[in-house]
């Protein structure tokens, strides 16, 4: 593990280090270039971004569509332990809906890498699919505090609230809305889960 | 109009009547197929299911993507009337809630062919986009009258709910929701456009 890794400085480093650190810029890149979807974003766009050559890139992620899906599960992953964070806050319900809005306005990156992951053949399934879940669980976890410190009514489940922050998120994601309008959007959803009678 | 209408008999015909059933039948036919998705929807198959050669569909439709924004057109002008007989109803809530719902179960349908649009370099632009602002705006009329009756909180607008009607059609098209998500998911949003203090 001590043999040049890096041709530009032909000094000697650990390999290993090196060939981590590579990853996860390469990873940083991804999710930059792919968040913003569009026409340049490509793999070859990742590489020069990264600085490194497109072999490196290949070499970590074989195909497209492998970090496409790695770039997912960064992203998953992070969102889920702000989550899992959030479920100490002394304020449930403010941790539950400042959540909710956090991530509908996170939506479009998310969207934009999912459909090219959809696009480069991958299914969103396997390791995408288990981070995802895995957000999933910890969104109920805030809801269950919400609901528990009653900021959330009591008579909603997570598949339906869950399905909500889907559809909004996509909507956001989607829809060139005028200023303001998926604020206005969130406080009717929010308001429909407060506590009946408020 | 007496003189024999089908090509088959061998007889003089009206083409004109005949060119019209054949196009609403076409559309009919099509608005079935490509609604459903999948595969199988191709324009071979609507000619197939509507009993006409291929070259009678491209004579009326010169491409895939005029025959699907033709069938959106139709789709959007139907619903659109329906939602205008609705502004005539003795409960306006009943009305707009009722027409929500009825919007949000039918999307499936829609989006299939919206997508299907796409996919054939249709851009949804043109006539579609036009009588898609007539549902949009037959939909605002509902909301008002049922502001204006008490059952609808008068400090949302038409953007918001439209974005929240948009939203919640293509989460229940997209998602495989569980039993019962869908009506549950509609009722945290209809209590959310509930007047406040109810």
């Amino acid at each position: 593990m001590s043999t040049p890794s890096n041709g530009e400085t032909g000094g000697r480093r650990p390999q290993r280090a090196d060939a981590r650190s590579n990853r996860e810029r390469i990873l940083k890149v991804a999710e930059e270039v792919f968040g913003k979807g569009g026409r340049s974003a490509s793999t070859e766009e990742v590489a020069r971004l990264a600085d490194v050559g497109i072999a490196t890139v290949f070499r970590h992620f074989p195909t497209k569509g492998a970090l496409l899906e790695a770039v997912l599960v960064q992203r998953f992953d992070r969102l889920r332990a702000q989550a899992e964070a959030l479920l100490h806050d002394t304020d449930p319900g403010e941790a539950f809906f400042g959540f909710f809005s956090h991530l509908v306005a996170d939506a479009t990156g998310k969207i934009a890498i999912t459909e090219a992951l959809l696009e480069a053949g991958g299914d969103s399934g396997g390791d995408a699919a288990q981070a995802s879940d895995g957000l999933r669980r910890a969104v109920g976890g805030l809801l269950q505090r919400a609901q528990r410190a009653g900021a959330v009514r009591d008579d909603v489940q997570l598949p339906e609230v869950y399905a909500l922050l889907v559809a909004t998120s996509r909507a956001s994601a989607h829809a060139q809305f005028e200023e303001g309008v998926r604020d206005r959007m969130l406080t009717i959803v929010f308001d429909g889960l407060a506590p009946l009678g408020y």
